[in-house]
Order: structure tokens, then C-alpha cells, then sequence
């Protein structure tokens, strides 16, 4: 039981909140610009890693859910998630396999391909198994990290639609390469480019099956960007939920300077447990509570101006002054953004609700670890 | 159940593996060391966050087990560890509370303290309890994060004597900021420095109270410089057991160009999910399963040579060749020496033990994620 009169500072660190007025003002953003420009939301739950936060965003709108991993698949499944697309190829037999006993569980399963050999041993084992799936076809538009080349697409879609257990639903072009380009104009140039190269692809694929509906892409970087794309339809954002100071330190179009879309919802909360020195003191948070990625994370509320976070190892962040600012007491409570919330929400069991700074309840992060 | 034929290399992936002999030449090295120099083990349990392994340590002659947190220490008592050492200091009223708490299931415990606020604090709090506690004063050595001063540490002693309900055992003296140097002569000189200073407080100390019969300190990159020091009781290793390649690139007595004192029992296994571009391959472990920090990860075994590890993303890694070496097929299953050993670690729920490649057993990581 949370005491409904707990505010946050009184919360032991380091630790998680999440402000719910800020995310649920996040989500219904990103689901109004979706809506408004006839696309679907599929936001990915790899950021956020809850599924109690994956079905807010479905009673929000969204029609489905995307995952990385199978054992992310899994866990929403077990919280009776369906519509669950699994964005990462699953390219192993064992893999494949787990992912097979899932869809006995969760027949909309659906998942992104990009190799012959995947094609071959997937539909092999549905064979044996009387059992189909839904599967988008993996498109590399730049990144190079997964996803068949455009022009290896097509042979890829003919092999797929041989194979009467495979139902080829669509494309998947996911542009990671461009979502954190600091100049919206260079974001938005770059963007397009790859997605009207996807579209390019599309196209062609409605033209040898009926089946192709859908194209997933975007990320929070673009998202504005990319629903000017015609074909486009489904929308795989994640961080826009959280946000980090990573998308914070973009440009929109709204500010060169700044991405002011969405609202930091995350914070994590820490402590100063040491001050024996000038100009700095020791907090409770380092590597293990605060993922070293993206850049430094950032003071939030009134001493943000006069102060700034770095690592110290482990277990410990330092907080220098700057500009002259006053170094908190010892066992004052620091809020911060974080720099990369992804892989930090990772080391972290729970997040705490707040609304106005009180503690409201909490949402498991049982998506955490599941990194198979 | 673990199938005893299973091999390691058919488990699923991403996933950490225990060598489980060599595991067990690095504890009994590392307990030779200090039993032939007439020192005591007191292992770092914040590196492996595993209470079996703690235990391990214990039977192989280790005179008690260092936590960072007292989360940490509460996940070892629930596992009926005793003899702990919280070697961060607790600062917040609420974290001493909770201490305390712990302390009346663990009368035992002991922990290193910086700063008369929490002299203050921890003391009047035992009073009211009713309750004694073994205190060590955390001497700040050069890596400036926690600790007093030498220059204060007498002030701050004779406050801790003042105070009956605790008990002044010793200090500590941990100089982290040598521990990577990557020249063992450097090394040596800045270690012995750091710890020469620390004895002549401990001998201070000594001189003013009969209670002080601890002198932790010392790291797995200057063990086997530290037991030089006379006044030096307790070693707090932690790395040693399970070693990174940051450890393995330092210079060693024995090496100026590598570590050789240890071997990397920690092991990650990651499978080839993509393979679509010239030059690289893409794994299924990225930031969320191999922690970005340290340097870069390295191959283990006969594909060390040609290939090389670097993160792309949250889920992905990039196997490039060098050297011309051949690529890994789609499915194979690569082997890799951590870079960071301790954050890696905590990013998962359980190690795989193996012998001769076999899988033998899972010891769950049950400190992971105990940040607080």
C-alpha cells in the first residue's frame, strides 16, 4: 500500500517517477497527431519496458504494441497484451521456436524478417505445426543494423509468398540513423528520403499481394516528419512517452534549439550522501542506477540552472556547482532527466506514479531484463 | 532442471555464463595472496550481486563480504550472510533507519562513515533503539567520492568515541582512481602512496582507542601491490572473480601489456540475428545486455583474432571483421569477455554455470538491480 500522502522527496533513492499528468498529456499528443493524420499508433514498449503503461496506450488508441525481443513478447502476452509486433528479426531455431510456442498463445503475433533462412526455418516449423503468422517485411533504409536492402526486397517478399504459412502483412523501415540529427531541416530532409524510399517499395509489394496494408516506421525524432508520407500507416514511437535529454537536445520545428513536443514524464531521484570536498558533492546514482548513454543527464526544477550531474562510478554521480551555484545539503534529494531512458528504465523493478509530486501508486517494469 | 548435456552453446542468448574452474582458481589465487601475506579476504559483492557466490567466498576463507548499498546487505542477510561491510556511506535518515532495521537481524553488520551529520544521526537513532553498531571511518585516499580527509579523520574519530553506541573498528581505505592505471610501476607507486598515508592515520588512530583492528582497503588491479603495506588487514576485491577487459588491459608485474594474475570466468553469449551487408554481422546483445562502459567488449576464444565487437543500439551489437576474418554465419552464437564486469552483471537475473562447456547449474543474480 502507498501512502496517498507521501510526496516524492520522502521516496528512498535512487529511484523512478513518472508524472502522470506529463505522460498522459505525451500520449495523447502523439496519439491526436497521429489520428489527425490518418496514421495508427504501434508504440514500441522497448522503452518503457511496463505493461501496465503498454495497455495505457492502447485504451489511449493505439492499435497494437511493438517489441524487440521475443521474451518482451512473452511477458506482454502473459499480461494478456495481444496485437504484439516483434520489430527484431528472431533468427535462431531456438528463437524461432520459443516464438512458434508464443503464437500458439497469441495467434496476431507478428514479426519483422529479413533473411531467406528465416523465411525457410520459420514457415518450415509452422508447417509441422498447422499454424500461420503474420509477418512485415524488415526494410533497411540506412541504419544497416537489421533489415534486407531495397533492392533485395522484392526477391525476399516472392520467396515469403511462397510459403502459404508466412502472411506477408506489410513493410516495417525503421530510420534510427536519423531520429537524433540535431537540425530538424537535415532531420527532416534525411528522413523523408528514407521513407519515400520505403514507400517506393510498398507500393510495389501492394502490387503483387493483397495482403500488404501495413507500413510501420517512425520513431519520436520524427514523428511529425514522417505522418507527410501518404503510404505511411503505423507509427513505432517509444521514448516520446518518457523522453530523455538526448531528444531534448534536438531541434523541432517549433525551436532550432530545442525538441518541445513532449514533456520529461521521467525522472530519477537521487540523494547526497557525501560532501567532504569544494565544489562538489556524492550522490547515490551512478552506472548501475543511470545508464552511461546519450550524453549527460540534466538537473530538473529550481537548482537545474546552478548545477550539473556527472558519473563517478558504479554506485556514485558527482554534482558539480556552476555559475555559482549552491551544492545541495547532505541528504538532500536531487531530481533529474535522465540522458538515455531506455536502457535506464532496464535497471529499474519499478516506476513510482506521482501526480503534483505525490505519490500515487506504482507500475511494475516487469518487461525488465528480458533482453532475449 | 538443467539438462547436465545441454552446452553452452545451445542455450538462448543474450545470456551470461560462469566458468565455473576458472571461477574457482581466481577465488583460491586471490585467497593464497592474502593468506601467505597474513591478510584477510573481505570480497566486493557489488561486482557479482550473487549470494551463492558470496557464500563461495566465504567457504573459501573470506572473513566477511563488502556491499555498496543497503539494499545490497538486506538481499545477503535474507540469504543468511552475516558479516557484512557496507562500504558506501548512508547519509539519508531514512537509509539509516532502514540500517538499523537490517542491524537487528544482522548484529554484525558494519558501516563506513564520512561525516559528522551521520555520527550524529546513526548514533541517536541506536540510542533510542537501544543498539550498538561497528563503525569503520571511511578515509578519503585521492579518488575524492566519499570519505574524510586524513586531515580531518582524527576530528571525526574522536566524535565517533564519543559516542558509546558505536563501536570505532578501523578505517577504510579504497583509492579506486589507481586501480586502472595502466602501467604497474605507476600503479604500484600511486597505490602504496595512497595506502602508506592511510597506515598513518591507522596507526593514529590505534593510539587512541583499542577498539581499531581494521585496515580494509585495495582493489583487484593493486592486490598483489597492497599486501606490501604492514598496517593492512582486510582486502575488498571484487573483479577478480569474474574479470572484464578493462582489468585484462592493464599492465601487470608479471606483463607490462596485460593483467595475467586472473582469467575471465564471466562469459556473454550472443547469436547472429542479421546478416545482410558486407563486412559486419548484427547480435542480439546491445547496451541493454553488454554495458556500455569500460572499452570495448572482446571475443573469447578461436575467433578472437578477426573479429571485433561494437554496440549499435539498445538490443544490437556489430560483429565487424579485421584481419580478414570470416564472418559468423545467421544462428551462430559468439562468446564475449565483458568490458565492465559489474554494471553487465546487474543487468541480469541469472548466471549459467558451466564446466568444460557443460551447463551444471544457474545461480541467480539476486542483488541485481538493489541500487538503494
Amino acid at each position: 500500500m502507498i501512502n496517498s500522502l507521501l510526496n516524492k522527496f520522502e521516496l528512498d533513492t535512487p529511484c523512478l517517477v513518472l508524472d502522470l499528468d506529463i505522460l498522459e498529456s505525451n500520449l495523447h499528443k502523439m496519439q491526436v497527431a497521429a489520428t489527425r493524420a490518418g496514421k495508427q499508433l504501434r508504440p514500441h514498449a522497448k522503452t518503457h519496458k511496463c505493461s501496465i503503461l503498454a495497455k495505457t496506450q492502447m485504451a489511449a488508441g493505439a492499435v497494437g504494441i511493438c517489441v524487440a525481443k521475443v521474451s518482451e513478447a512473452e511477458a506482454l502476452v502473459n499480461r494478456d497484451l495481444q496485437n504484439i509486433l516483434i520489430t527484431g528479426p528472431v533468427a535462431t531455431e531456438r528463437k524461432i521456436a520459443r516464438m512458434v510456442d508464443l503464437l500458439s498463445r497469441a495467434p496476431n503475433l507478428m514479426v519483422a524478417i529479413d533473411r531467406p533462412e528465416s523465411v525457410t526455418t520459420l514457415a518450415d516449423l509452422l508447417h509441422a505445426r498447422w499454424m500461420s503468422m503474420d509477418v512485415l517485411l524488415d526494410l533497411d533504409v540506412g541504419l544497416h543494423r537489421t533489415g534486407v536492402t531495397p533492392s533485395a526486397a522484392m526477391d525476399l517478399a516472392r520467396l515469403i509468398l511462397t510459403r502459404p504459412e508466412l502472411r506477408l502483412k506489410g513493410i516495417q523501415a525503421y530510420a534510427g540513423q536519423v531520429q537524433h540529427i540535431p537540425s530538424y531541416e537535415e532531420r527532416k530532409k534525411a528522413s523523408l528520403a528514407c521513407l519515400q524510399e520505403a514507400a517506393g517499395v510498398f507500393r510495389q509489394l501492394q502490387a503483387i499481394t493483397d495482403t500488404c496494408s501495413i507500413f510501420s516506421a517512425s520513431g519520436t525524432g520524427t514523428f511529425d516528419i514522417d505522418l507527410e508520407i501518404p503510404e505511411l500507416t503505423d507509427m513505432q514511437v517509444g521514448s516520446y512517452v518518457c523522453m530523455d535529454t538526448e531528444y531534448l537536445s534536438i531541434g523541432s520545428a517549433a525551436d532550432p534549439k530545442q525538441f518541445s513536443a513532449f514533456t520529461p514524464a521521467l525522472r530519477l531521484l537521487t540523494s547526497v550522501i557525501s560532501c567532504n570536498q569544494p565544489g562538489f558533492v556524492t550522490v547515490d546514482a551512478g552506472l548501475k542506477s543511470l545508464y552511461r548513454d546519450g550524453g549527460l543527464p540534466r538537473l530538473f526544477g529550481e537548482q537545474a540552472a546552478g548545477l550539473a550531474y556527472s558519473w563517478f562510478g558504479d554506485e556514485y554521480g558527482r554534482i558539480t556547482s556552476i555559475n555559482g551555484g549552491e551544492l545541495p545539503a547532505l541528504g538532500s534529494v536531487l531530481e533529474l532527466v535522465t540522458s538515455h531512458c531506455d536502457p535506464t528504465i532496464n535497471l529499474f523493478d519499478r516506476f513510482y506514479l506521482v501526480r503534483d509530486d505525490q505519490v500515487v501508486g506504482i507500475w511494475p517494469i516487469d518487461l525488465r531484463g528480458c533482453s532475449q
